[in-house]
């Protein structure tokens, strides 16, 4: 699959930067930032990392709106403080795109604990948020954003999808393929979004206790 | 670590069986049973198992309450509706063991749900039905049965250990090590144990969905 346009909503974040550097072998990336200006001054050294490598690409950074706007899918990577905001301004720029959502709600005390909303997880509440033609699925939310950023090392790891459209979910797990090494699980429908959620807390948790960084997960 | 005596209660099970037939090797083991007549009917076929392989092996079968007081460690393998029942009458014969939770609380309908009791996990609810001087520790909720009692499969898989006592934990840790390929992981506290059991029907649904069987986890 290329020559899809993928517009990453808090694209110049660190799990934002990796999928897109990630995805612009075989795709149009667009960076979305509240700041326009700061999605268009980092979408230059996104090019040039990939440009190290020998790979061409075309990322360039917008306003969250017009990145919306301009997308066949949007990956919404901001914190889940910011989401209901973000989504807010965005709303009327969605038209019937496949939204991904890699967002965990979750509080850190001692330890973090997963903290999901009234609907259940954050997939579930970005649903309410956005129209109904948006076709909402859930995935990435364990993939280590420095190993993504890191385009020499090629990151092991499963990834779960959920949601309720098959060709949207079937798009996502396609374009995890695209990542080498990166396994596509089907998670089932949206309403089981909050099992692969909940995993984002547990694995920093087992990280810091066990003396390992940017644990991910594979199913064996 | 060896010549423990270890009790598996809900030992005729198959998990039971798996855990019974791994750590036979080093430990001697009492399996107990509801009814003392299933437990002494199945271990001699666990003996004989393990003689095919050239292992010689302690493995003796009991009630419930026999096999708790004469053991050192006592594995809890019961399916989480038994549970109450099972420490209920077993509860006077405790008293410092060391108590390895292996429950899962969950739910069927089209897929599977976790449904913790108000304690917030059944190693929680144990602790609460058992004896202050019992240090009860939380481990191999997903190690595959079945796998386990394929003494011809190296089994992989990463095991995450939960419990307050620091002791305990390290020697149910030590106990994981003995089973090759498997890796504990320190979970934390006894109240982190809820991360570790929602993980069962997270994984059963995951194998459900993708068509593969006995799905274990490891952390990479």
């Amino acid at each position: 699959m290329t020559g899809m346009k993928i517009a990453i909503v808090g694209g110049t974040g660190f799990i934002g930067e990796g999928l897109a550097l990630r995805w612009a072998r075989n795709h149009e990336i667009l960076i979305g930032s509240r700041d326009p200006d700061k999605a268009r001054k980092a979408a230059p050294g996104y090019i040039e990392s990939l440009s190290c490598k020998g790979i061409s690409s075309i990322i360039k950074g917008y306003s969250n709106e017009e990145a919306v706007t301009r997308a066949d899918i949007v990956v919404i990577s901001v914190p889940y403080e910011s989401v209901a905001g973000v989504l807010g301004s965005a709303r009327p720029f969605f038209k019937d795109q496949i939204v991904v959502s890699l967002v965990v709600p979750m509080k850190k005390n001692e330890y973090y604990k997963y903290t999901p909303p009234p609907q259940g997880s954050a997939a579930l509440e970005m649903r309410d948020l956005l129209p109904p033609e948006v076709r909402v699925v859930s995935a990435y939310h364990n993939v280590s954003a420095k190993k993504l950023c890191n385009l020499d090392l090629e990151i092991e790891g499963d990834v779960v999808v959920c949601g309720d459209d098959d060709d949207a979910k079937k798009m996502v797990m396609s374009l995890t393929r695209e990542i080498r090494n990166l396994r596509p699980f089907d998670g089932g429908p949206l309403g089981s979004s909050y099992m692969i959620e909940a995993l984002t807390p547990f694995l920093l948790n087992l990280g810091k206790m066990n003396g390992m960084k940017d644990l991910g997960v594979k199913f064996v």
